[in-house]
């Protein structure tokens, strides 16, 4: 991770150890989370989330500045007297607004910005998943980086498959899998006693499309954010005939945030998936190692299929899972699980017993 | 099938061989296509469609009579000067409206059968899915009928699962699958020429619950329809690494309806889910074949996993595939497929080549 990319948040209550977490402590929701903002690649680029003002408040857009700012959108176009073309208190209708609604946003904040408003820091908001209630359960891909495949082929109660696929694996999450960047993961030992961890970049589809081509595939993407693809590893493999879904859809096992960068934001060649729990690096690997990259992903999964604007592509984890340790690691209450894509950003989920 | 159940339309345009569809000739969207209703279990069932006046109009929900008359819940509360306690264009928000907004359906519907008010019948409108677009994927069982489970064995690319599930197999399909129970299924024969056909009974959930035990599970279920869960077998088998995710999910391969009807309004143990494809008999089982019944079915998916009011899941099809057939047989254009559970209703639909 290079220091010198990152502007530390100048900010009372925030110091630069939190971003690097060394310890297991529970972070409570009015803590300070973030404590570093990478700059975006490019001045074009946005960082969009979605966050409440107080717990109970309803959701609301908000641009993320470089300096860790939050500009309310609603707000700050009553304020500049703007007529939006999307409902500032959804991400999916600013989605679906397309390039007109970006615009939009992105003068509204920068205006914002210039005449230095007093805004919020994104710490001293909830931060919510940018897509709290996905229309549609998120798509996921599967086996995507060679050493994943590889590491878990000991572990798998499905030894069909023994060579790499030549198209990508596909399978969905349930729609209640969604949670926030900064939220905790139920565990209930009943049901599942192997929760892992699988760090992935989310693909944000911007703009609807049937049998897309490899060389189209990029118009169709919004954005990108952090997600953690949580995984039940019993439920996945054993209860259910070998088909993933129940097991990767578990509530609240899908934590995405902690904000969408779009596409203009965030140069894919650098950007490094990395998972760590308790403070501990698991998994570390490159865009680079992604096998089946997101044109051919997005190609492949539109196949008579239609992508709407909103959609998410999970698109795979690198090697470094629980499951695939010797011995097998999985999550217990009171972990800490810490998801990052670099130019993106963190997310740190706690794992906590269902009462 | 005992005609004595059934209650012929007395309507001109339609003639009782309509029913009974010997024939492969298309059927255009204005057709007759309805030719006979079986009359609901019980007084206080209901069928609830959504349907449209003409082609482009906004879907509105409707409570369709024995005598096929369809009464527009929104403009008979306006008539009747009844304010509603969901949006009566929505049937995801009368089925979360819970039980008052049944009652107001009901009560409505049934002082407009007794004023004999003039109403269009349900082959004077277009019917949609009872639920357009779904607000998640739908949920979907495999492998819930023995006979199935045994008749696939062979054809099956997956050798690994030999003995039958100890819990059911679930899967998605995405949100685009769903379809209207007259409309066309479109085909393009560069994704996949194994199109097959999968009757099955469709469960809708009537109130949210996680962790619902078999003993509660019925209280959580709203009502019924006659469902398709086809399936593009070539995509299922080979191309996706082993899960079913993809080959169930093109759009348009989930035709469901024609209507639903309340739990109060079917008796079960009487029902039959059969298929026919061009007029000829595929599938036909009694639904006291079903393995793995619907109570464990709920209590199996919503272990950890939410299940929302307006959720729907695809209960499994029974023996009579293409696919398992010696030799196989696939759906190609222009074919017609038939799928009715006895005491709801029939889908029809055509297999139609892409432009």
């Amino acid at each position: 991770m290079k220091e010198n990319r990152r502007s530390f948040l100048k900010l009372g209550a925030t110091s630069a150890a939190v971003g690097m977490l060394g310890h297991a402590t529970q972070a409570a929701a009015q803590e300070p989370q973030i404590g570093a903002i990478t700059p975006l690649a490019a001045k074009l680029g946005l960082r969009l989330a979605t966050f409440a003002q107080r717990k109970d408040d309803k959701p609301r857009v908000g641009v993320v500045l470089d300096d860790g700012r939050i500009i309310d959108i609603g707000a700050e176009a009553q304020r500049q007297k703007q007529k939006l073309v999307f409902d500032p208190g959804s991400m999916l209708s600013l989605i679906a607004s397309g390039d007109q609604g970006v615009a939009q946003a992105h003068s509204l904040a920068e205006r914002a910005s210039l005449l230095k408003m007093a805004s919020p820091t994104v710490n001293q908001v909830r931060l919510l998943s940018p897509i709290p209630r996905p229309h549609s359960n998120i798509y996921a891909v599967g086996w995507n980086y060679l050493d994943h495949f590889e590491e878990g082929k000991d572990a798998r109660a499905d030894k069909t498959v023994s060579t790499y696929p030549s198209n990508p694996v596909f399978f969905s999450k349930a729609v209640n899998t969604m949670n926030g960047p900064f939220d905790s993961i139920p565990y209930d030992a009943s049901n599942s006693t192997m929760i892992d961890w699988e760090a992935e970049l989310a693909v944000i589809i911007g703009q609807d499309g049937r049998n897309i081509s490899e060389e189209q595939a990029m118009k169709h993407v919004f954005g990108f954010a952090t997600y953690n693809d949580t995984t039940a590893r019993d439920v996945q493999q054993k209860r259910h005939g070998g088909q993933w879904f129940k097991g990767k859809s578990l509530d609240g096992h899908g934590p995405m945030g902690p904000w969408i960068v779009t596409t203009a934001g965030l140069s894919l060649d650098d950007a490094r998936i990395i998972c760590r729990v308790n403070g501990v690096e698991k998994q570390n690997a490159s865009y680079k190692q992604m096998y089946f990259k997101i044109p051919r992903i997005i190609a492949e999964l539109s196949r008579g299929l239609t992508l709407r604007a909103g959609d998410i592509i999970a698109t795979g984890t690198p090697s470094g899972v629980g499951f695939a340790r010797k011995p097998q690691e999985f999550m217990k209450p009171g972990d800490i699980m810490e998801t990052e894509i670099t130019g993106i950003g963190i997310l740190r989920n706690t794992i906590k017993a269902e009462a």
